[in-house]
Protein backbone atom coordinates (compact mmCIF):
# COMPACT_ATOMS: atom_id res chain seq x y z
CA UNK A 1 0.00 0.00 0.00
CA UNK A 2 2.78 2.23 0.74
CA UNK A 3 6.02 3.39 -1.61
CA UNK A 4 8.25 0.62 -1.70
CA UNK A 5 10.86 1.48 0.95
CA UNK A 6 8.37 1.85 3.31
CA UNK A 7 6.44 -1.34 2.97
CA UNK A 8 9.66 -3.54 3.09
CA UNK A 9 10.26 -2.14 6.68
CA UNK A 10 6.64 -2.46 7.48
CA UNK A 11 6.84 -6.00 5.96
CA UNK A 12 10.45 -7.04 7.59
CA UNK A 13 9.04 -5.63 10.90
CA UNK A 14 5.85 -7.41 10.59
CA UNK A 15 8.23 -10.97 10.74
CA UNK A 16 8.88 -9.75 14.48
CA UNK A 17 7.27 -12.06 17.36
CA UNK A 18 4.42 -10.01 18.92
CA UNK A 19 4.43 -7.26 16.50
CA UNK A 20 1.57 -7.21 13.75
CA UNK A 21 0.71 -5.11 11.03
CA UNK A 22 -0.42 -2.21 13.07
CA UNK A 23 2.23 -1.99 15.27
CA UNK A 24 4.64 -2.85 12.23
CA UNK A 25 3.13 0.45 10.65
CA UNK A 26 3.69 2.26 13.37
CA UNK A 27 7.21 1.75 14.37
CA UNK A 28 7.61 1.99 10.25
CA UNK A 29 6.65 5.89 10.59
CA UNK A 30 8.37 6.32 14.22
CA UNK A 31 11.81 5.93 12.53
CA UNK A 32 10.40 7.75 9.37
CA UNK A 33 10.29 10.85 11.44
CA UNK A 34 12.81 10.31 14.31
CA UNK A 35 16.57 11.43 14.30
CA UNK A 36 18.83 9.52 11.34
CA UNK A 37 21.24 9.23 14.14
CA UNK A 38 18.68 6.71 16.33
CA UNK A 39 17.60 5.22 13.93
CA UNK A 40 21.35 4.33 12.57
CA UNK A 41 22.02 3.03 16.35
CA UNK A 42 19.23 0.87 16.08
CA UNK A 43 20.24 -0.60 12.81
CA UNK A 44 23.75 -0.86 13.70
CA UNK A 45 22.53 -2.58 17.21
CA UNK A 46 20.41 -5.38 14.92
CA UNK A 47 23.71 -5.92 12.59
CA UNK A 48 26.37 -6.24 15.81
CA UNK A 49 24.57 -8.32 17.47
CA UNK A 50 24.64 -10.66 14.93
CA UNK A 51 28.18 -10.56 14.19
CA UNK A 52 29.27 -10.60 17.68
CA UNK A 53 26.78 -12.38 19.88
CA UNK A 54 26.35 -16.20 19.42
CA UNK A 55 25.94 -19.10 22.09
CA UNK A 56 28.32 -20.49 24.42
CA UNK A 57 29.84 -24.21 23.47
CA UNK A 58 29.22 -25.27 27.28
CA UNK A 59 25.82 -23.86 28.91
CA UNK A 60 23.81 -22.24 25.84
CA UNK A 61 23.85 -19.19 27.27
CA UNK A 62 24.00 -15.75 25.12
CA UNK A 63 28.01 -14.62 24.59
CA UNK A 64 30.48 -12.57 22.84
CA UNK A 65 33.31 -15.53 23.31
CA UNK A 66 33.23 -18.78 22.81
CA UNK A 67 32.70 -19.57 26.49
CA UNK A 68 30.20 -17.32 28.46
CA UNK A 69 31.39 -15.08 31.15
CA UNK A 70 29.43 -17.42 33.97
CA UNK A 71 31.37 -20.42 32.42
CA UNK A 72 34.55 -19.21 32.54
CA UNK A 73 34.10 -17.64 36.12
CA UNK A 74 36.70 -19.51 38.39
CA UNK A 75 34.33 -18.37 41.49
CA UNK A 76 31.31 -20.48 40.02
CA UNK A 77 30.69 -23.90 42.27
CA UNK A 78 31.43 -27.11 39.50
CA UNK A 79 28.93 -29.07 41.80
CA UNK A 80 25.97 -27.26 40.73
CA UNK A 81 24.11 -26.80 37.69
CA UNK A 82 20.82 -24.80 37.03
CA UNK A 83 18.68 -25.88 33.90
CA UNK A 84 16.91 -23.21 32.19
CA UNK A 85 14.70 -23.08 29.00
CA UNK A 86 16.26 -19.89 27.71
CA UNK A 87 19.20 -16.93 28.38
CA UNK A 88 16.78 -14.44 30.28
CA UNK A 89 15.79 -16.82 32.55
CA UNK A 90 19.95 -16.84 33.33
CA UNK A 91 19.31 -12.90 33.94
CA UNK A 92 16.24 -13.29 36.26
CA UNK A 93 17.86 -16.03 38.42
CA UNK A 94 20.97 -14.32 38.22
CA UNK A 95 19.10 -11.17 39.51
CA UNK A 96 18.46 -12.84 43.00
CA UNK A 97 22.10 -13.28 43.33
CA UNK A 98 21.02 -16.49 45.20
CA UNK A 99 22.80 -19.03 42.65
CA UNK A 100 26.32 -19.44 42.67
CA UNK A 101 26.62 -22.52 40.64
CA UNK A 102 26.79 -22.75 36.47
CA UNK A 103 23.76 -23.00 34.34
CA UNK A 104 22.27 -25.14 31.09
CA UNK A 105 20.13 -23.17 28.66
CA UNK A 106 17.83 -25.93 26.78
CA UNK A 107 16.66 -22.96 24.43
CA UNK A 108 13.06 -23.88 25.06
CA UNK A 109 10.86 -26.83 26.65
CA UNK A 110 9.14 -29.75 24.91
CA UNK A 111 6.38 -28.80 23.43
CA UNK A 112 4.77 -31.35 21.05
CA UNK A 113 1.69 -29.03 19.99
CA UNK A 114 4.54 -26.60 18.27
CA UNK A 115 6.63 -29.41 17.37
CA UNK A 116 9.29 -29.53 19.99
CA UNK A 117 10.35 -32.17 21.12
CA UNK A 118 13.80 -33.41 23.54
CA UNK A 119 16.14 -33.26 20.48
CA UNK A 120 15.36 -29.71 19.52
CA UNK A 121 16.61 -28.94 22.97
CA UNK A 122 20.17 -28.97 24.17
CA UNK A 123 19.48 -32.16 25.96
CA UNK A 124 22.27 -34.40 24.55
CA UNK A 125 24.51 -31.50 25.63
CA UNK A 126 23.72 -31.67 29.22
CA UNK A 127 24.25 -35.06 29.50
CA UNK A 128 27.71 -34.87 28.30
CA UNK A 129 28.79 -31.86 31.07
CA UNK A 130 27.79 -34.87 33.62
CA UNK A 131 30.66 -36.82 32.06
CA UNK A 132 33.40 -35.94 34.40
CA UNK A 133 31.29 -36.76 37.31
CA UNK A 134 31.75 -33.30 39.05
CA UNK A 135 28.05 -32.10 39.01
CA UNK A 136 26.40 -33.23 42.08
CA UNK A 137 23.24 -31.64 41.80
CA UNK A 138 20.89 -30.49 39.06
CA UNK A 139 18.68 -27.78 39.72
CA UNK A 140 15.65 -27.65 37.04
CA UNK A 141 14.18 -24.65 36.19
CA UNK A 142 12.08 -24.43 33.59
CA UNK A 143 8.87 -22.87 33.75
CA UNK A 144 5.98 -23.39 35.76
CA UNK A 145 3.85 -24.07 32.64
CA UNK A 146 2.68 -27.25 30.90
CA UNK A 147 5.80 -27.44 28.54
CA UNK A 148 8.14 -26.79 31.69
CA UNK A 149 6.79 -28.92 33.88
CA UNK A 150 6.72 -31.85 30.63
CA UNK A 151 10.23 -31.21 30.49
CA UNK A 152 11.03 -31.35 34.18
CA UNK A 153 10.01 -34.12 33.85
CA UNK A 154 11.41 -35.79 31.25
CA UNK A 155 14.88 -34.54 32.50
CA UNK A 156 14.44 -35.95 36.21
CA UNK A 157 13.44 -39.16 34.54
CA UNK A 158 16.75 -39.52 32.54
CA UNK A 159 19.19 -37.94 35.00
CA UNK A 160 18.01 -39.85 38.50
CA UNK A 161 19.35 -42.71 37.42
CA UNK A 162 22.41 -41.50 36.36
CA UNK A 163 22.85 -40.90 40.20
CA UNK A 164 22.62 -37.26 40.33
CA UNK A 165 20.82 -35.49 42.92
CA UNK A 166 18.11 -33.88 40.71
CA UNK A 167 15.58 -30.88 42.42
CA UNK A 168 12.94 -28.34 41.08
CA UNK A 169 12.16 -25.04 41.79
CA UNK A 170 9.25 -24.64 44.64
CA UNK A 171 6.18 -23.86 43.33
CA UNK A 172 3.69 -21.43 45.84
CA UNK A 173 2.65 -18.20 46.52
CA UNK A 174 4.38 -15.44 45.13
CA UNK A 175 6.02 -13.55 47.78
CA UNK A 176 3.53 -9.88 48.20
CA UNK A 177 0.98 -11.30 46.25
CA UNK A 178 -2.86 -11.66 47.72
CA UNK A 179 -3.84 -14.84 48.43
CA UNK A 180 -7.51 -14.90 47.39
CA UNK A 181 -6.06 -13.56 44.01
CA UNK A 182 -4.09 -16.76 43.55
CA UNK A 183 -5.01 -19.84 41.36
CA UNK A 184 -6.39 -22.88 42.48
CA UNK A 185 -2.96 -24.90 41.12
CA UNK A 186 -0.88 -22.12 42.55
CA UNK A 187 -2.83 -22.36 46.08
CA UNK A 188 -2.93 -26.23 46.12
CA UNK A 189 0.98 -26.56 45.71
CA UNK A 190 1.55 -23.89 48.28
CA UNK A 191 -0.21 -26.28 50.23
CA UNK A 192 1.80 -29.82 49.18
CA UNK A 193 4.81 -27.67 49.49
CA UNK A 194 4.25 -26.30 53.06
CA UNK A 195 7.11 -25.92 55.36
CA UNK A 196 7.09 -26.44 59.34
CA UNK A 197 7.39 -23.43 61.21
CA UNK A 198 9.00 -22.97 64.34
CA UNK B 1 22.08 -7.58 32.44
CA UNK B 2 23.17 -9.05 29.07
CA UNK B 3 26.53 -8.86 27.55
CA UNK B 4 27.26 -5.69 25.69
CA UNK B 5 25.84 -6.03 22.27
CA UNK B 6 22.51 -8.10 23.42
CA UNK B 7 21.89 -5.25 25.67
CA UNK B 8 22.40 -2.68 23.20
CA UNK B 9 19.95 -3.85 21.02
CA UNK B 10 17.35 -4.91 23.69
CA UNK B 11 18.20 -0.66 25.01
CA UNK B 12 17.50 0.21 21.04
CA UNK B 13 14.39 -1.45 20.13
CA UNK B 14 13.51 -0.75 24.00
CA UNK B 15 13.08 3.00 22.47
CA UNK B 16 10.61 2.20 19.30
CA UNK B 17 6.19 2.63 20.19
CA UNK B 18 4.56 0.14 21.93
CA UNK B 19 7.51 -1.63 22.72
CA UNK B 20 8.09 -2.48 26.08
CA UNK B 21 11.37 -3.92 28.16
CA UNK B 22 9.68 -7.85 27.63
CA UNK B 23 9.23 -7.49 23.68
CA UNK B 24 12.18 -5.72 23.19
CA UNK B 25 13.76 -8.78 24.91
CA UNK B 26 12.09 -11.18 23.13
CA UNK B 27 12.69 -9.17 19.64
CA UNK B 28 16.29 -9.45 20.61
CA UNK B 29 16.15 -13.25 21.02
CA UNK B 30 14.26 -13.69 18.18
CA UNK B 31 16.97 -12.06 15.93
CA UNK B 32 19.95 -14.08 17.87
CA UNK B 33 18.81 -16.92 16.40
CA UNK B 34 17.07 -15.96 13.17
CA UNK B 35 18.93 -16.68 9.50
CA UNK B 36 21.20 -14.28 9.32
CA UNK B 37 19.87 -13.03 5.94
CA UNK B 38 16.59 -11.95 7.79
CA UNK B 39 18.34 -10.08 9.81
CA UNK B 40 19.95 -8.53 7.72
CA UNK B 41 17.47 -7.19 5.77
CA UNK B 42 15.67 -6.24 8.60
CA UNK B 43 18.63 -3.40 9.33
CA UNK B 44 18.74 -2.31 5.17
CA UNK B 45 15.12 -1.75 5.12
CA UNK B 46 15.95 -0.05 8.69
CA UNK B 47 18.48 2.30 7.03
CA UNK B 48 16.97 2.57 3.76
CA UNK B 49 13.40 3.88 4.57
CA UNK B 50 15.65 6.71 6.38
CA UNK B 51 18.02 7.43 3.19
CA UNK B 52 15.01 7.17 0.46
CA UNK B 53 11.72 8.19 2.18
CA UNK B 54 10.63 11.76 2.72
CA UNK B 55 7.74 13.46 3.34
CA UNK B 56 6.28 15.25 -0.13
CA UNK B 57 7.07 18.51 0.05
CA UNK B 58 3.07 19.30 -1.43
CA UNK B 59 1.41 17.13 1.19
CA UNK B 60 3.04 15.69 3.41
CA UNK B 61 2.60 11.76 2.46
CA UNK B 62 5.65 9.96 2.73
CA UNK B 63 7.65 9.64 -0.30
CA UNK B 64 10.68 8.97 -2.36
CA UNK B 65 10.44 11.76 -4.66
CA UNK B 66 10.40 15.36 -3.86
CA UNK B 67 6.31 15.15 -4.95
CA UNK B 68 4.27 12.00 -3.93
CA UNK B 69 2.46 9.57 -6.63
CA UNK B 70 -0.51 11.15 -5.77
CA UNK B 71 0.44 14.51 -6.13
CA UNK B 72 2.13 13.80 -9.59
CA UNK B 73 -0.88 12.20 -10.79
CA UNK B 74 -2.60 14.08 -13.18
CA UNK B 75 -5.78 12.33 -13.38
CA UNK B 76 -6.90 13.29 -9.54
CA UNK B 77 -9.17 16.15 -9.23
CA UNK B 78 -7.52 19.35 -7.96
CA UNK B 79 -10.74 21.05 -6.54
CA UNK B 80 -11.05 18.29 -4.08
CA UNK B 81 -8.88 18.45 -0.88
CA UNK B 82 -9.18 16.12 1.93
CA UNK B 83 -7.30 16.85 5.44
CA UNK B 84 -6.07 13.71 7.30
CA UNK B 85 -3.83 13.28 10.67
CA UNK B 86 -1.49 10.86 9.67
CA UNK B 87 0.13 8.83 5.77
CA UNK B 88 -1.72 5.80 6.76
CA UNK B 89 -5.00 7.72 6.99
CA UNK B 90 -4.30 8.25 3.24
CA UNK B 91 -3.72 4.77 2.43
CA UNK B 92 -7.06 4.03 4.12
CA UNK B 93 -8.72 6.37 2.18
CA UNK B 94 -7.02 5.27 -1.11
CA UNK B 95 -8.10 1.75 -0.03
CA UNK B 96 -11.92 2.26 -0.44
CA UNK B 97 -11.47 3.59 -4.05
CA UNK B 98 -14.08 6.61 -3.33
CA UNK B 99 -12.05 9.32 -3.36
CA UNK B 100 -10.71 10.65 -6.69
CA UNK B 101 -8.96 13.92 -4.97
CA UNK B 102 -5.48 14.67 -3.25
CA UNK B 103 -4.96 14.87 0.35
CA UNK B 104 -3.25 17.11 2.99
CA UNK B 105 -1.35 15.66 5.94
CA UNK B 106 -0.95 17.46 8.99
CA UNK B 107 1.23 15.18 10.62
CA UNK B 108 -1.33 14.73 13.53
CA UNK B 109 -3.99 16.51 15.58
CA UNK B 110 -4.40 19.40 18.09
CA UNK B 111 -3.77 17.83 21.34
CA UNK B 112 -2.95 19.89 24.12
CA UNK B 113 -2.85 17.79 26.64
CA UNK B 114 0.33 16.55 24.53
CA UNK B 115 1.61 19.08 23.72
CA UNK B 116 0.35 19.58 20.27
CA UNK B 117 -1.15 23.10 18.96
CA UNK B 118 -1.97 24.16 15.33
CA UNK B 119 1.11 25.65 14.82
CA UNK B 120 2.67 21.43 14.80
CA UNK B 121 0.81 21.03 12.19
CA UNK B 122 0.88 21.53 8.62
CA UNK B 123 -1.79 23.73 8.93
CA UNK B 124 0.16 26.49 7.16
CA UNK B 125 0.97 24.61 4.16
CA UNK B 126 -2.82 23.15 4.05
CA UNK B 127 -3.45 26.90 3.97
CA UNK B 128 -1.34 28.16 1.15
CA UNK B 129 -2.56 25.66 -1.04
CA UNK B 130 -5.29 27.24 -1.05
CA UNK B 131 -3.99 30.39 -2.67
CA UNK B 132 -4.94 30.03 -6.26
CA UNK B 133 -8.40 29.26 -6.51
CA UNK B 134 -8.77 26.00 -7.60
CA UNK B 135 -9.92 24.35 -4.14
CA UNK B 136 -13.52 24.41 -4.20
CA UNK B 137 -14.19 21.43 -0.97
CA UNK B 138 -12.11 20.51 1.83
CA UNK B 139 -13.18 16.97 3.40
CA UNK B 140 -11.78 16.74 6.68
CA UNK B 141 -11.01 13.65 7.60
CA UNK B 142 -9.55 13.49 11.13
CA UNK B 143 -10.17 10.87 13.42
CA UNK B 144 -13.46 10.54 15.09
CA UNK B 145 -12.02 11.52 18.81
CA UNK B 146 -11.61 14.16 20.92
CA UNK B 147 -8.36 15.33 19.43
CA UNK B 148 -9.66 14.64 15.55
CA UNK B 149 -12.71 16.61 16.47
CA UNK B 150 -10.93 19.61 17.85
CA UNK B 151 -8.52 19.94 14.86
CA UNK B 152 -11.85 19.83 12.67
CA UNK B 153 -13.74 22.00 14.13
CA UNK B 154 -10.46 24.45 14.35
CA UNK B 155 -10.13 24.06 11.04
CA UNK B 156 -13.51 24.59 9.93
CA UNK B 157 -13.56 27.87 11.38
CA UNK B 158 -10.09 28.96 9.87
CA UNK B 159 -11.67 28.00 6.04
CA UNK B 160 -15.33 28.43 6.24
CA UNK B 161 -14.42 32.38 6.02
CA UNK B 162 -12.40 31.84 3.00
CA UNK B 163 -15.11 30.46 0.81
CA UNK B 164 -14.30 26.90 0.05
CA UNK B 165 -16.62 24.13 1.03
CA UNK B 166 -16.04 22.66 4.17
CA UNK B 167 -17.54 19.07 5.32
CA UNK B 168 -16.66 15.96 7.50
CA UNK B 169 -17.06 12.29 6.88
CA UNK B 170 -19.70 11.10 8.16
CA UNK B 171 -20.00 9.29 12.09
CA UNK B 172 -22.58 6.81 12.23
CA UNK B 173 -22.92 3.08 12.67
CA UNK B 174 -19.84 0.73 11.62
CA UNK B 175 -21.37 -1.17 8.39
CA UNK B 176 -21.33 -4.91 9.42
CA UNK B 177 -21.54 -3.93 13.13
CA UNK B 178 -24.27 -4.88 15.81
CA UNK B 179 -26.59 -2.14 16.41
CA UNK B 180 -26.37 -2.83 20.60
CA UNK B 181 -22.68 -2.81 20.80
CA UNK B 182 -22.29 0.22 19.27
CA UNK B 183 -21.43 2.90 21.82
CA UNK B 184 -23.96 5.51 22.78
CA UNK B 185 -22.18 8.27 21.36
CA UNK B 186 -21.78 6.68 17.82
CA UNK B 187 -25.28 5.66 18.27
CA UNK B 188 -26.15 8.99 18.71
CA UNK B 189 -24.25 10.46 15.95
CA UNK B 190 -26.19 7.93 13.63
CA UNK B 191 -29.32 9.33 14.63
CA UNK B 192 -27.81 12.95 14.45
CA UNK B 193 -26.69 12.40 10.55
CA UNK B 194 -30.12 9.74 10.20
CA UNK B 195 -30.75 9.72 6.05
CA UNK B 196 -34.28 9.90 4.52
CA UNK B 197 -35.13 6.51 2.51
CA UNK B 198 -37.73 5.74 -0.11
Amino acid sequence: MYDGAVQDLIDELGHLPGIGPKSAQRIAFHLLAADPADVRRLADAITTVKDKVRFCEVCGNVSEEERCRICTDPRRADDLLCVVEEPKDVVAIERTREFRGRYHVLGGAIDPMNGVGPDDLRIRELLGRLGDGKVEEIIIATDPNIEGEATATYLARMLVPMGVTVSRLASGLPVGGDLEYADEVTLGRAFEGRRKVG
